[in-house]
């Protein structure tokens, strides 16, 4: 062991991160060569550190080229079943899609953004840029406001204070707006999503709440502005959220 | 950078996933300690590197433990997405479980082991022990049979020479009655699971296949063997198998 290596490994992990961070959704496989330019790493430890990874596990060759390795495809079902959430929420997503026959969602926040953990398909509904493990602007969609109607205010600063993008025509970008909009969620249980995440696109969440009652996440059913009414699905998502908020308590 | 490090980094790599893959299914956090037993390295090189883990995400801090990162789930998600089959298969999947109100199963094949894609489970089913992301021995199981009996003969001979472990009183352990069956399994299209993998449990299962014929995956639709008549969902299955097939060539 040499004198450098307490900081060493320490700079292994940033860079073996770095590279497994690096595929993007689309990415098929990706070369040396584009690897070392998304992670701004000498092409020559690129090579050195996939080749550890391949024998890990975590990424497998294909040619030339590597993709992630089906382990993480494992460790990551490993990370999310630990929460629970998604075994215990799945019949009642079922039952929302079947029930409407449009999306449902269900997402927790993670700074000042919402990570989708499981999305049912439905029918009759628009098809969404959403995807399970996919981020969002948590203030720009249903499943964000319902959860931040239910956690501290102090929070809700923090998602303020990082800038409220905008992300359709219709996104609520002023901060006044939101603070106001979320009083009125905590008012019905209720977060009504009007073309804000998507043009065309309407949502109606409800937050699942732990037995302090703060949300621990959201479910949602979302579908066309012109064929879904949100007034309609909302007894039913609220009705799901409460009944599943009791099994998580 | 010291004259170890090529080799210290392999090393890190190696330890770095020893810690990830430390986690099993019902592990909500682990504490130092316990991930020292699990890795049989020093506590001091656990608290180093779990902090290393811990600054880039693929950890998170849980008082004086750790669990899994949720960036764990978002890189597992794109691992899997790559290879296209949840996304296309989930529409069929779900179709076949409202249609028969059993489980429904997507898996593919790693190594002897079948890794279990997407499960959406049906009201009338019994609780399996199969889970997202988990593995189980191809040779007991309906998916893993379907796509044996589709794939090279060498590869199956393969799964032969590791041992045919015997995980309930049915499973095929024979190498000869398994490579008859396989055949019996070509022939039909369908690969029928009668309480090898599970006593009281019976499964139909179809393959996924790839325009040269070769399996890529598999399908199936599991229930209880006094309730489930394997034959009555068989068709459904092997039609969303063919169906969904065309769509992936």
């Amino acid at each position: 062991m040499c004198a450098a290596e307490r900081n060493e490994d320490g700079l292994t992990a940033i860079r073996l991160t770095a590279l497994l961070t690096a595929f993007e959704p689309g990415d098929d496989v990706l070369g040396i060569s584009e690897l070392a330019r998304r992670t701004e790493l000498a092409k020559s430890t690129v090579h050195r550190l996939v080749g550890h990874l391949v024998t890990t596990g975590l990424l497998e060759r294909e040619g030339t080229s590597v993709r992630l390795g089906l382990k993480l495809f494992e460790i990551g079902q490993l990370a999310i079943r630990q929460r629970g959430l998604v075994d215990a929420a799945r019949p009642y997503l079922a039952d929302l899609r079947e029930a409407t026959r449009n999306t449902v969602h269900l997402a927790v926040l993670e700074g000042t953004e919402v990570v989708y953990l499981d999305i049912l398909r439905g029918p009759d509904a628009p098809t969404l840029p959403s995807r399970i493990g996919g981020r969002f602007p948590a203030h720009a969609t249903g499943v964000g406001k319902a959860i931040l109607a239910y956690i501290p205010e102090s929070e809700v600063e923090k998602v303020i204070a990082a800038g409220l993008a905008r992300v359709s025509p219709r996104t609520i970008t002023a901060p006044g707006l939101l603070r106001k909009h979320l009083t009125k969620v905590r008012g019905e249980g209720i977060a009504y999503e009007r073309e804000e995440s998507a043009v065309g696109v309407v949502c109606a969440a409800s937050p699942l709440l732990d037995a302090g009652g703060r949300a621990l996440a959201a479910i949602s059913i979302s579908g066309w502005a012109d064929r879904m009414r949100t007034e309609r699905v909302a007894p039913a998502v609220r009705t799901a959220a409460l009944t599943l908020s009791r099994t998580l308590q």
